[in-house]
């Protein structure tokens, strides 16, 4: 028996989200099958982070255990001729028989794309959330500053989540924009239930001047979700990076995670 | 009567090409559809660029004459409801009744996509050529060079199109690397049927190392389609930009064109 782990990219366009439900398809779905069939048992994968339907990955991570003696590294390529085209791994190597990618402290960034432009552009309308409303990027990276660092995000939590707690750390969030494309790119300890997505769509409401910026700092101190913005759409929204941390406590992990990047 | 400038944006996936063809989805034909059902008139436009199937672009031209009081700037947003999301107009403007984007001097740019990685990525597989085989930039901008200025391109020509002359000219031809995407920008005064994904597939010849950078050279005087590399598959390819010559003869529309790129 061996734990493998598995670093996947996927586009989320087709899929209802990274969860296995019944009668939809989802990424982890797509790999249970595929792995199923090519190792001869049944595989259960576990994912770092389960993204919502629609939501991109460079880089998400999946476990499994199996008898198989297929080498760990060599699963990557065959797994890849079994899986459709919008799902791609991208390595796979052999780790250590208690590594769970979710207890063990990581580092996720997510960027989060909008295409600020008089009219949408086809080629990047699956990646990208359009909006022809002019955002004012300065209002935008005045907003993102009140969130930095470690808080309590439960105005930024969709109620339906059910988690001990809202608090969590956010290391890095930066507003930086690329021709016509604004792009959010936030790294943190670990983000809850559409957490991402509703700062992006708040950060929306300052960049589009219907808040002001400080009012970003009133809706994290009001820990309450009716305060915030909406859910920004799922198509903006990618994971690009996923790094574990190498200090994080017993049983995790030792190397960094996966950087993969475009 | 008056004539109307589109710059039309699409993602070429879906489209058997921007040219009408019984029984098969085109860019023009649901130019022509949307325009007809819109004007209440028989509407057929003329393209600039008669891209391939499965070729993007972000600007490419299409003019159409009509009885319309709809002012000509107003064209572009009640087309885009009636077009495919796939297809979007970027602008509509009225222009001069003897403007023809065909017959007149204009620089066109295209690039060329191509991820070079280990495996590909899902959320690039429609916009970029992908190869597992590592690409040496120097060579293929070595390679390039010989391309650059006006030329006889006869080698870099489909045979199955007959055209008077072969030549053409090539303004800037360059080779870019962004992450795991290297990026072949030409930009010329017109091309001929296949030219850009022939010279991408030869250039991919020598940086994988099966041709000498020289060999391109050789190609080039050998005025002979079978000693150049294969033509690169038509996904990886978009027109990018669309300049018309403001010193460009009589009848010409005397403005820059779009200059959209993302």
């Amino acid at each position: 028996m061996k734990r493998v782990k598995l670093v996947v990219a996927y586009d989320g366009t087709a899929y209802h989200g990274w969860q296995l439900q019944p009668n939809a398809l989802t990424i982890e779905g797509e790999l249970n099958k595929a792995l199923s069939a090519l190792l001869g048992e049944e595989i259960q994968v576990t994912g770092a982070s389960r993204t919502d339907a629609g939501v991109h990955a460079l880089c998400n991570i999946a476990v499994f255990d199996t008898e198989s003696l297929i080498p760990a590294e060599k699963i990557s390529y065959a797994l890849n001729q079994r899986l459709p085209e919008d799902i791609r791994i991208q390595s796979s190597e052999q780790t250590d028989a208690d590594f769970h990618p979710r207890h063990c402290r990581s580092r996720k960034t997510y960027e989060y794309r909008i295409l600020n432009a008089r009219f949408p552009l086809p080629t990047r309308r699956l990646y990208s959330y359009f909006t022809y409303i002019p955002l004012d990027i300065q209002k935008m990276r005045q907003g993102a500053d009140f969130l930095k660092g470690e808080h309590d995000f439960a105005s930024f939590c969709s109620p339906a989540s059910a988690v001990e707690s809202t608090v969590r750390t956010i290391y890095e969030l930066n507003v930086e924009k690329v021709q016509e494309e604004i792009i959010l790119r936030v790294c943190g300890s670990g983000f809850l239930y559409n957490m991402v997505r509703i700062i992006a769509g708040t950060l929306i409401e300052a960049g589009r001047g219907r808040i002001e910026p400080e009012q970003v700092r009133r809706i994290l101190e009001a820990k309450d979700r009716r305060m915030a913005g909406p859910t920004a759409p799922a198509c903006g929204l990618t994971l690009v990076k996923y790094e574990f941390d190498p200090e994080s406590d017993g049983g995790c992990y030792k190397n960094t995670g996966n950087t993969a990047e475009l």
